[in-house]
């Protein structure tokens, strides 16, 4: 973990992505180890990858958003009574810059811009209030999706795993965030085209309600990490569908989180590309 | 990793886990290190966790065996034209002996005995017969479900991810199993009672053609693991339904693979135990 200088140009090293996640608000308020004197080098010089432990659990949202809903194919069914889960392997997740590739057999990758809520604490059974008081910082977050693959059958987690399709913003230290009720406003371009455009006070479901109902089955550790859901203006829906494809920039901005810019690479760069830095 | 001895009562270590994962079959032959020489170790002294990287895949089959789809509330779609897919996060995995808990607000927990293979090579748009050929080998596995959390909406992940919920049997090398289409009987017995008795031979999908369809969204790599379904004869859609409570003991035995047995204990349990051995 690090800390991007004022300037930009330079990463001061905070601490092991396992030390990180052993006190994070300890990190986060800025403390360095007994005797650590401080490390600082060049951007460029710096590899990034995102700050998920291998063996994170990454939970995401789907249908949190009511106009979202309205606009897919689950739309007849009502909003749904409980927060819709489902799981990505952290192996999917990237970075700002990376390039997307769009996988075989698709005719495109569809964009869902989000906000992704970080686990500080260890979560048994918790109350809302406690697993929201849990959560020690936010993050940007494209949940990138091969429609085709996640319509194979009733499950989506294919379509929702794809080589490098979960990039991933540094993670904003939930003191300099507040509250996702403000409203805060996501917003998902295209080529500089608007595409989305949403209020975190639109979510149907609490971060702090949705880490409670997931704590009374699965035990929540520090680094796990929440992708909230997003708004309406998806690609495949829409008349004609529209999907990402190579040579296309896909952005995401939410508002106090900053903004998360990817291009999209043909399936080509599956075959030659290293392991996402989250499995290294 | 290590081995068993022929007396069942010492592990003879073979090899760190990433070590392992980067050779699978060099360690599988029984090849040491140069210059290693053969540590030993009692039984006794051992604390045994599942042989899973904390950032592997852990890909699961749905509705793989057709008494089961029958008997379930997806009858009457018919088979599904693709396997189902859905995700468990490694850290939901345990070993046999552990004790697996019924979490909050679930009635029991059901069990689903199976057949899991090992990925042994990096798979990216590979064939049914290359795919195949990157199994390095097989266990028995228990996709112990929460089937209140399961179906609390259309995604099944959090019912699929309770702490220690996934049992996981020895790898036996792929030489020693042969072919899954033999047809190896698995069979699940609850406190000495046989509930499900399958055949291999039965499933749709096949290992290798789900692999490879897999491999066309997203790169498999060494130690990821394919769960390839259960058979007839779960316990929820029984009248009257049976669910494991605490205090039962749960078995899958497999064919060629061995016995895999675990008791069932209360929600306590999760208040107080440690982290799974995947994600220490």
């Amino acid at each position: 973990m690090g800390t991007l200088t004022d300037d930009g140009l330079q990463v001061a090293v905070l601490a092991g992505l396992e030390e990180f996640w052993a006190e994070p608000r300890r990190w986060l308020a800025g403390e360095r180890a007994i005797g650590q004197t401080e490390v600082i080098l060049p951007l460029d010089d710096v590899e990034l990858v995102p700050p998920v432990l291998p063996g994170a659990k990454v939970i995401c949202i789907g249908l949190n958003y009511l106009k979202h809903l309205a606009e897919g194919p689950y739309a007849s069914d009502g909003a749904p009574r409980h927060p819709t889960l489902f799981a990505r392997w952290p192996s999917s997740l990237t970075v700002g810059g990376a390039g997307i590739p769009v996988p075989s057999d698709e005719a495109g990758v569809d964009w869902e811009g989000e906000v992704a809520a970080w686990v500080g604490e260890t979560l048994v059974d918790a109350t809302p209030e406690k697993a929201l008081a849990a959560v020690v910082g936010y993050s940007v977050f494209n949940d990138v999706t091969s429609r085709r693959a996640q319509k194979l059958t009733s499950q989506w987690t294919l379509g929702k795993n794809g080589d490098r399709s979960g990039p991933l913003g540094p993670l904003v230290p939930a003191a300099e965030v507040g509250d996702l009720r403000d409203g805060l406003t996501v917003e998902t371009r295209v080529n500089g085209t608007v595409v989305q455009q949403g209020r975190t006070d639109e979510m149907v479901y609490t971060v702090g309600d949705t880490l409670s109902l997931i704590s009374r089955t699965l035990t929540l550790r520090p680094g796990d990490l929440l992708a909230t859901g997003t708004p309406s203006g998806v690609g495949y829906t829409r008349t004609p569908p529209w999907l990402l494809r190579p040579g296309d920039e896909v952005e995401v901005e939410v508002e106090r989180l900053g903004v998360l810019r990817n291009p999209i690479v043909a399936n080509q760069a599956r075959h030659k590309a290293p392991p996402s830095g989250a499995s290294v």
